[in-house]
């Protein structure tokens, strides 16, 4: 399962694509930070972003896109561009078919380190370990999208078997 | 002068096209909603938002496409999903190379009936009043997006008279 996680942002978008399945190592196959400049004007800016994202599709051909679920309640300030460049990313995934799934923040916090409340450095340290690197990604927004393809990839089981038994609770309803 | 205005969301997104100059009576070109499935996953709505508004420029060919400023303040429910919407239409405008502007609801408001805090009877009286319709337009999502692209006309010549000014100022700091 190839996985391209993003961690949205206008100012630095976190990218990294893992490959895996649960249970085994994880491989990291690239990870980067798409950046726009903060004085461009806000068209331009998506714009920017979504050319980003289109490469780093082009490259590795993820099969699936995981993306961090942006709350409104986050710091005003920030979360309409947050939301804005998530919309982009998910516009860019969906528009190839890649199916896209959605995480909480304490949902990537707690598939890679066990809570729900850990801090950067806890989540950059462990990203670092399962993913046998030498180094912690920089900046912590390329760390998160690694988190997030590592939370998809681990996750997505449980997600898939979920879907089928509603799947399957819904047809027995039906027929029943 | 050509405009689109969009008054943005997932389920409903109005847009509507206006032309003329200030001062002049204005002419309404077509006016509509663009709709996508609650039911939908995300990323296929905004590919749907997408495809929509790209018919709509493809039609119409507008010269600047005026977009409400979604802020965080408003209703958490909604909000996210507007914020979303309204980032497909603003790339899609910038991919063209059409300006994008953004006006706030009681700027839009006050363009078109003298209050920025006028009600929805009120704004889509006068937008049925300016445009010369025979009945106002429906949903208010499109009477919406027909009160943006008036207000983008009406606000224009101070906004690039603004723009104008600031540039002067910037180059002769410059020089200076």
């Amino acid at each position: 399962m190839r996985v391209l996680g993003v961690d949205p942002g206008l100012t630095r978008c976190g990218v990294g694509v893992v490959e895996g399945v649960p249970g085994r190592p994880l491989t990291m196959l690239g990870v980067g930070v798409v950046r726009t400049p903060a004085d461009a004007e806000l068209g331009q800016r998506l714009v920017a972003v979504e050319q980003g994202i289109e490469q780093w599709l082009d490259e590795y051909r993820p099969e699936f896109v995981a993306v961090e679920r942006v709350f409104s309640q986050h710091n005003v300030s920030t979360v309409m561009g947050t939301a804005q460049a998530s919309a982009v990313a998910m516009l860019c995934a969906a528009r190839r078919g890649i199916p896209v799934a959605l995480h909480t923040p304490s949902e990537v916090k707690a598939a890679v380190t066990g809570s729900g409340r850990a801090d950067k450095a806890q989540v950059g340290a462990m990203v670092t370990r399962l993913l046998r690197l030498s180094a912690p990604p920089k900046p912590a927004d390329a760390a998160d999208a690694l988190a997030l393809a590592i939370c998809h990839i681990w996750r997505a089981p449980t997600l898939n078997r979920l879907q089928q038994a509603v799947a399957l609770h819904t047809s027995k309803g039906r027929t029943g």
